[in-house]
């Protein structure tokens, strides 16, 4: 059974009838084919077949941890990290960040992560985490991550990551105003390895998502 | 001498006085340190010194031939695209395309060219061609170029790089509905390899930023 929002997505925008297949997922890699049984007010029941399983992704998994930019370009950046296969999404609160990591943001997000995975087809939820400052960020970092973070100067990305096996990536982005020399000097404590995304001055979202298309890809 | 939408800018929106430091760039790679000299209505008198030459790009020129997509999602997309380093953005006429490559959406794009090259310190700015079929394309590509076409069950980017010791990368991304089957034969006689870009349906500009973000980086 569908309700709410999703019940009125699919009656209303999809325009779905009583007969239609449809399918659906839970986020957590588990995918149903169905057929729609009944559509009433805010309430469509539908008839499930045999759950397919999503085998876990290929790659190791990839936190992006960013000092979220503002507006419109927020919501770009989780699209399209989205899109592209991030594990799980941490909101920096940084010295110098434009954009507030509240608990409304992450509901924000959170929606738009639910419309990226319909679109493109990914079965599990890109985890869009509460907002939280370096140091309980690196604090809270499971043994065997490998922090990589975005500065001017660092290493080639590739030189970064060939060197790491690591059981987890966390790429730290951030602020427009740069990390501070309190934050860098957290990171540095870390072990975080310095990486540079090339010549030019990336905008946030721009650093996030080109982290995400060179880290997220399938084991080659 | 400024005049003209750049005189504008420098006045009204950076609020520029006389004696203000500024730094300008022609697009092709030289820039100058300069000084405000004198402010008139729609003119701006600058003194300026000995330009500075940029050396060319270090790593390969990647050119981006792309199924433009439609309004804000284009925008964003050259936008991330000057950032990251592409050398050039041929806009793609399909079968399936939904944005025409017009000559107004050329000069659209090239002003949004100029405003990133500002913004991420470029100082040679991203061409944006004019809109052609793939096979002009195709034909017209110079010599010791490789071709890459994104396309869903193609090999891993990474070794389709590595494969290809290219004058020049050229990489193609078709419209949501994909290349049709005509336009799949044309790239294919004229050698190109089918790339992957993970288990997700990519949106047209997020195949085209990822592209860019694993392209371009300069040589490692």
């Amino acid at each position: 059974m569908l309700d709410g929002d999703e019940a009125r997505h699919l009656t209303r925008v999809l325009r779905a009838k009583v007969g239609d297949a449809v399918s659906i997922f839970d986020g957590g890699g588990r995918q149903w084919p169905a057929r729609v049984a009944s559509i009433g007010r805010d309430r469509v029941e539908l008839d499930t077949g045999t759950p397919a399983i999503d085998p876990p992704p290929a790659g190791i998994p990839v936190t992006l941890a960013v000092a979220l930019p503002k507006g419109d370009r927020q919501k770009w950046m989780v699209e399209k990290l989205t899109e592209l296969g991030v594990t799980r999404l941490v909101p920096l609160e940084t010295s110098r960040g434009v954009a507030e990591a509240t608990a409304s943001a992450q509901t924000r997000l959170e929606r738009v992560v639910i419309e990226a995975c319909k679109q493109c087809g990914r079965n599990r939820l890109l985890e869009v985490a509460s907002g939280r400052p370096l140091d309980r960020l690196l604090a809270d970092a499971a043994a065997g991550s490998r922090v990589l973070i975005a500065h001017p100067g660092g290493m080639p990305l590739d030189t970064a990551v060939a060197r790491s096996a690591a059981a987890e990536l966390i790429a730290l982005v951030g602020p427009e105003g740069g990390f501070s020399a309190e934050e860098l000097g957290v990171a540095d404590r870390a072990g975080a390895i310095h990486v540079s995304l090339g010549p030019h001055i990336l905008r946030v979202e721009t650093a996030a998502i080109a982290l995400a298309a060179r880290l997220c890809v399938p084991a080659e």
